[in-house]
């Protein structure tokens, strides 16, 4: 197993100061925004502008600028509406990466998976259909029919990752265990997996989400998660993450970086 | 797979002041620590008071004390010399709970297993023979050889306590993950599994400890890990252990269980 793969979710619309700054074209937040993930330990970063066909435009405008400022990090293009992620694809500059696009299913969006295939783009397979899954076993069918699907268009299956699916524990407590067991079992098949980190915490206060989501990325980390998209900035949720990285033997420890994640962001 | 009972490590004389307490007979600070412990959560309280003979006379008044002032928590009687076992096992009163015998080997403390079946106690077995093992078999084979031998004298194989030997992360980064899977197997096997938690964090700086012991711990959670010995009186390191109860669905998740972990001891 290897270390994990971090993406930051800071630049998605769930946060209502990023749909305010895609709105009005803040530049200065977007850059600011995204500097300070990839401080804090990002690898990669999530783009959702939204899934209104208008959202295509504000797709361009936040890959162009945000790949102008920070040509080295992969870009998650995130929309749940076809013509927004290939509004991202079109201008993806891919000299130093690949673009990842944010998400298929084994539903509606099955043809993302084609999109990815043309556009020769790493894909995020979210495992479900319409609703969220109940099951593990569920989840790996879907995550099944979908790397079918990818490897019958020619994609290698190194550049498919599967979404286990999370939900917030607030209202789904006894599901958690599903998830984490369905990455298990996607890893044991040889797949790279994926997580909303986030999602987990959703309705909680603001001093329990880091703790929540610490406890589920750990656990998840423990069953082969290869990538998770979360808050980079929170220190406490990233010093955790790193304890997780040395138990497993994924990075050496060493006190320098510990300090350094110890920081807040500027 | 059932709560983590939490064993309070605080009365330990790995602790510089509770060394002292305990040659200076301080009753006042061994009460207030005990109490500490059990308003931070800890179910059991674990008295190491030393390894040397005379130090039973100590064992017999800090068992004493301790349960006057608090006899529905039980104790955990902790030395590697038969003689202070047997002087906690000899005062332990039996009103309200078994004492727990920490700790048996496999090796040379195996006789300590004969000590549990003649003063019907519970019994802590450390799955090692004379060094730390390396692997995760070498575990499993010493849980094995006690079972075996705790099973022939009637004991009941759930008032065995497997312990799976932790080590210290900062010079032992790659055998954690050994510690982690006897967590797995032995728990496979039916069997209770039990964990020094603070050895883990031994020679880290203040501020990483509870950050690696709670990713420790939450991993082996997953894994089955059926009791820990730690600092209850660390509320990162219950706060993150709460966490982890709810992703499990062990406890259900409440918003005022949190809030009173996330309390400075007194």
């Amino acid at each position: 197993m290897a270390r994990l793969l971090i993406a930051g979710d800071r630049l998605g619309i769930r946060i209502k100061a990023t749909r305010r700054a895609y709105a009005q074209r803040d530049l200065d937040y977007i850059l600011k925004t995204a500097g300070a993930e990839i401080h804090a330990g990002a690898e990669y970063l999530n783009v959702n502008v939204g899934a209104f066909d208008e959202d295509a435009d504000t797709m361009r405008w936040a890959v162009e600028h945000i790949q102008r400022a920070y040509d080295d990090v992969p870009l998650l293009i995130n929309s749940e509406n076809a013509a927004v992620i290939e509004a991202g694809l079109q201008v993806y500059r891919r000299t130093r990466s690949k673009p990842v696009i944010n998400s298929a299913d084994a539903g509606a969006r099955a043809d993302f998976i084609n999109i990815a295939a043309d556009y020769n783009a790493k894909i995020i397979c979210q495992c479900q259909k319409q609703e969220v899954p109940i099951s593990d076993t569920e989840r790996v069918a879907y995550c099944s029919d979908m790397l079918e699907r990818g490897m019958a268009l020619g994609i290698n299956p190194n550049d498919m990752y599967f979404d286990a699916v999370t939900m917030p524990i607030k209202e789904n407590q006894e599901r958690q265990l599903a998830v984490l067991q369905a990455i298990t079992q996607i890893t044991k098949l040889g797949l790279r997996t994926v997580c909303g980190v986030t999602t987990v915490s959703v309705g909680l206060p603001r001093e329990v989400k880091p703790v929540m989501e610490s406890a589920f990325t750990l656990m998840a980390m423990q069953n082969g998660l290869s990538a998770a998209i979360l808050n980079p900035c929170s220190p406490r949720l990233m010093q955790n993450i790193f304890a997780g990285e040395a138990i497993l033997n994924h990075v050496l420890f060493s006190q320098q970086a510990f300090i350094k994640l110890s920081q807040e962001p500027e």
